[in-house]
């Protein structure tokens, strides 16, 4: 096991009293400080595997209603700010499932075939560019849904990539800049990733559980941080997947008051456990109206169209109700639903690279991760199956190793 | 002319030095301060108009089809915190044009006719209850849409009394707890309106001209307070009629850099008069696209629905669209059109009776009062049709003197 950051996968090697003290002091100090004490000649070293390009392993189908099956896919030459990422573990988030099954309509792009999705990430450095600082060979690192953006615009600069104007790229489905075709994902063998998109994974945390944090955690970390989601406020809970409940640890790590609406009746303890005060089973907006005038902040991670209405009658003055799946459109958002109480309606999208490497710091001291269940590439359309069935506790990961 | 108010309406009366100063120094310090100094016989006075009850001539209809015409109404007996108002001038908003036709459906409550709208009042106080402390007979008054609350919820005790939980009451078309039936408003010679839903205007305002600042005005400031409109910051008023030409004032005011959106090609130039930099005339919402992540804040004071999609567009990251018009339901709020940018839609009302004195003050200082056309009640039909017409510039008020 590496002295460095206790993980059983990475071997032990030499570091400096220096490096190691940064280190064991937490991956948010490290990620900061580390990089000063890095030997020189490790910042340029491509590693064992050489500075590509690759050819590997992926796993994906070839048409909306194909079976996944083992792919070779091009990987590029490293550029100089680029990590080749060894992938252990990919989780299934539903985005998958839709561009899969090409289930998504406009305003997104449709499904470029063959598709090779997976966006939670979580592996080991195996080579990196030369101007790369982070980062070196045997390094655990983390990639997410959003692999590139202009970097220059105003939110780009303001490391807010996630809200990039001029658009980001997705690590699936994306136009490839570099090779042409569309990318691919991270039911793969390894992939490349600019320094920028990838946050270095703490010591001590379990690798499969944290990968779901790299979308389904940041996705609903990140609102939580900008509505200032404080301890004693009445949190709401919409939907108790795989984001939901990340929300729900989330909410409970800050000290709120956490209530979750599932639609199945098996979640209920699950959500108490996790640290929620009650957990309300419902289908019809009538099981709503009881909480009217309740909640400072909700949150829906329902990957399909709830009414609004209902939900915002739950809010208090001034209270947020902000939406993480995809939704087009959102329907039945009322006027009385929102100048009675001066409640507002919102959308978050993934966190921008910056706050997602705070997230995973606040996370590994935690020690919040994803319950998840680990399962072998070939079941990966069975894992789909389960995940509409909702017959999943909470998140399926991929093992790549 | 008065010395204290410099109102040629408002007959001369000695004065304590103290309360002069007071009253020229602003009615917002005035407000607070004159009370000390109020001879304390003059709390107690009901004026030469006797305690009441009162039956009164009124302007209403019998039927949402039916025409305006002189009516005899009742007003309570005063109550300890009542104040009785000669009303001078009300204005005529877009919601008395609702409520008069029976336009709205639910949720909002049905009409009850005898119908008597009408509630951007300004007039002379001409009795106060025992308990009364802001006003005496002679001073200028102002009330608006909402009459009472409950005066105990958290809203109401944090002076946010348009959000009581409990629901306020309308001065008009709500039921009247004190003499049954339903509430009368200001198209009429008297109110009687409790204290704390009455402001004091402040001396040398244009009485006619302010009678839209207590509604149409405090309903376009208060979400300009709320999400902290600031100079330098883009605004974009969706909308110009008698809420919007007053947002425009009120955004300019704050040196905001401000874009009206309207249908009317004839209200360009006023929008640039008012200080507005842009003003564009639209009906499409391709003719919104060019302005895509421009602006911070953006509020429509349509009274009817327009497309939500296009202007969320308009909005830069975190920025906030605020409907003040009715609106059920709100249409095509799409999810793509929120977490682009991390946009929200909200809704805002009137404003608390603290904030609308508050308001008023802030008008005054800067001698912000509505562009009007003066009529008498004979008209009221009359100007129900322009203003459906979009033929006014840019509010009626009714002469009640």
């Amino acid at each position: 096991m590496c002295g460095n950051c206790n993980d059983k996968h990475h071997p032990d090697e030499p570091a400096s009293p220096a490096r190691r003290k940064a280190l064991l002091a937490g991956a948010g100090i490290a990620a900061a400080s580390s990089f000063a004490v890095l030997p020189a000649q490790a910042k340029d070293s491509p590693g064992p595997v050489g500075n590509g390009p690759w050819r590997v392993r992926a796993y994906g189908n070839r048409s909306a209603e194909g079976p996944f099956e083992p792919l070779e896919i091009p990987r590029r030459a490293l550029r100089p700010n680029d990590v080749l990422i060894d992938i252990m573990y990919c989780a299934i988030c539903h985005s998958d499932i839709h561009i899969a099954r090409q289930e998504w309509g406009a305003p997104y792009p449709a499904t470029n075939f063959p598709c090779v999705p997976g966006h939670e990430i979580i592996g080991r450095v195996a080579a990196v560019g030369s101007a790369v600082t982070r980062f070196r060979p045997g390094d655990i690192a983390g990639a997410g849904a959003m692999i590139d953006s202009c970097g220059e615009c105003e939110n780009c600069v303001n490391d807010l990539e996630q809200y990039c104007v001029k658009g980001w790229t997705l690590n699936f489905n994306s136009p490839d800049k570099h090779l042409g075709g569309y990318n691919y994902g991270g039911f793969s063998q390894r992939v490349v990733v600019p320094e920028r998109f990838t946050v270095r994974i703490p010591p001590g945390m379990n690798l499969a559980a944290a990968a779901p944090l790299m979308c389904a955690g940041i996705t609903t970390f990140s609102p939580m941080q900008h509505w200032s989601v404080k301890a004693g406020q009445r949190v709401g809970v919409i939907g108790m997947g795989g984001l939901g409940h990340l929300a729900v640890k989330l909410a409970v790590a800050r000290k709120a008051d956490v209530t979750v609406f599932t639609s199945t009746p098996g979640k209920v303890a699950d959500a108490k456990k996790m640290g929620a005060r009650e957990a309300v089973v419902w289908s019809k907006p009538e099981v709503l109206q009881p909480y009217a005038n309740s909640f400072d902040f909700l949150i829906s991670t329902v990957p399909t169209n709830v009414p609004t209405h209902p939900i915002t009658n739950m809010l208090r003055l001034d209270g947020t109700y902000v939406i993480v799946g995809a939704r087009e459109p959102i329907e039945d958002v009322r006027g009385s639903g929102l100048w009675l109480q001066r409640r507002q309606v919102s959308a978050s999208l993934m966190g921008g690279m910056a706050e997602t490497q705070e997230f995973i710091d606040f996370c590994a001291r935690r020690t919040i991760v994803a319950d998840i269940e680990l399962i072998k590439p070939d079941q990966i359309d069975r894992a789909f199956e389960r995940i509409k069935a909702k017959d999943v506790r909470y998140r399926f990961v991929v093992d790549l190793t």
